[in-house]
C-alpha cells in the first residue's frame, strides 16, 4: 500500500535562505506517519491511553533538492520491516505539480511504555494491521 | 526586579521574509518567564509533578520592528499584577547591541490542575514568591 | 465572506503540558490567512517577487479551551478593516467535531517593503480584492 | 577541538509524550553548528551577504535516551571531513548533569549559492579555517 498526504509549505517552514528548514521535513514525515497509522485504525491518542507511544529511534534523510514557500509536497509513508519492538518506514517528499523528488528518509521507531518508556513488544492486532500493509506495496 | 535572558536567533526563527517568524517570540517569551519563575525557585517540572501547570489565557503583543538572523536579544519579563488564580506579565524583546525595542507583549496565564485543566487557586507559598517580584520592580 | 480552513493537531503541535503550545495557534492564525489570500488570488510568492510582504504589526489572542492530540480544528479568517497600508484580520479556532470555541484573535498585519521593511500603501488591486470580501461576511 | 553549547529544553521543544520532539534536536544542532562557524570566524549573516549558504544534504540520527523539560544539555559539533564543496559534522547531544548521551548524529552539508541553490567549491580562506579545526578535535 502506498500511502501519502499533500503538505503545502507555509511560511513557518521556511527560513531566512527561503527554503524549508531541514529540521521542518521531519514533521511533515511525522504527520505522515500518523496519517497513516490512522488510515489503518491505530490512532495516537489512543495508544497514548493504553500507555504505548512510538519513539524514534533512528533517521537517515537525504536532502536532493530544496522545498520553497507555497510549493505543496506528496509526502508518503510506507512500512518496510517490523521487528518484534520495531517499525522501520520508508518515506519520501515530492513536489506534487511536477513529481521532482525532494527529500528521502528512513524512520525506525521503537514503541515504549509511555510511563517507563523502556521498549515494549507490539500489540499482535497492531502488528498484525502494519504487517498487513507491507504485503500491498504498490511499486 | 527587572528579568531578563539573551536569546540568539538563528535560522530556526526565522522565516523566508529574512525575519523572526511572529509566532517565534512567543517561544522567546515563554523561555524568559520559565527562566524567570526557576530564578525565583519555581521549577516548572516541580509544579508538574504537583498537576499545577500555567496556562496562557490572554496575550496581546505589539510588533515595532523586525529581527534578524545571528541577532542577540535581551527578552525581559516582569510580573505585573497577580489575582487569585492568575498572573499578568509584562514582556519585551530588546536587541542586545543597541537597546532598540522590538516587540512588547502582555502575557496573562492561569493556574490549572494539568488533569482537569480547570482554574486552582494559587497555592500561597507561589503567590507569596511572585507577590515579593512586584515590590522591587526597578523603574 | 466566512473563510475556514481544516487543521488537525499533530504531536509536533503539543507540549509537555498535554496540549497544543501557546505559539503554535499563530502558524495555525497564519496557514489561514495565506490561504485566504490565495483564494481571493493573493499569492504570497508572487507579492514577494513584488517586494511586498505582510509584516504582523499587533495581536491580541484569547485562549478560550485547548486543542490537544488528533484533534480537527476549523480555523477562520475574516478581513475586519483595511487602512491604507494595514488589513485588521479577526480569527479563531473552533474544534470541529463540536464546534466549540477554542482560541480568537485579531490580527492587523502592515504591507512593507521586503527589502526595506518600510510601510507602504496596499496596491489598488489588492485593497479592491481585499475591500470586496469585507461586504460580504456571513454573519 | 571540541566544542559544544550548553542548550535547555523549554516547553516549546517537548510534545504529547513529554519528550522533545525528535525533530527539535535538529534545531539544537543545527545551533551548535552556527555558534561552531561563529566561533572560528565565521558568521552565517555573512556568508549569505556572500551569496553562500550551507544547505544540509544528508543526516543520520541515533535517538539514545530521550530529553524531557528542563534539562540541560550539551550539544557538541566537530568537523569530521572537508570535501571540496562539502563538509562533514559530527554532533552529540549529552545530558549535561550527569553526561548521559541521548542523540547522535552525522550531518553533511553543502555549500551553495543563495540564488541558484547549486552546489559551489567552498572558498579557501573558509576551508583552511574549517581545516585547522580538525587536526586538533580532543579524544
Amino acid at each position: 500500500m502506498s500511502f501519502e498526504i499533500p503538505v503545502r509549505v507555509y511560511i513557518e517552514d521556511t527560513d531566512a535562505g527561503g527554503i524549508v528548514f531541514y529540521g521542518n521535513y521531519l514533521k511533515f514525515f511525522e504527520r505522515a506517519r500518523t496519517d497513516f497509522l490512522r488510515s489503518i485504525g491505530i490512532e495516537q491518542s489512543v495508544t497514548i491511553e493504553n500507555n504505548l507511544i512510538f519513539v524514534v529511534r533512528h533517521i537517515a534523510v537525504d536532502y536532493q533538492s530544496p522545498a520553497r514557500l507555497d510549493d505543496v509536497l506528496a509526502i508518503s509513508c510506507v512500512v518496510k520491516s517490523i521487528r518484534p519492538t520495531r517499525v522501520l518506514f520508508s518515506q519520501s517528499a515530492n513536489r506534487a505539480n511536477d513529481g521532482m523528488n525532494l527529500v528521502n528518509a528512513e524512520v525506525e521507531v521503537v514503541a515504549v511504555s509511555m510511563d517507563t518508556l523502556k521498549p515494549r513488544v507490539l500489540p499482535d492486532t497492531l502488528r498484525n494491521t502494519l504487517q498487513q500493509t507491507i504485503g500491498t506495496i504498490d511499486v
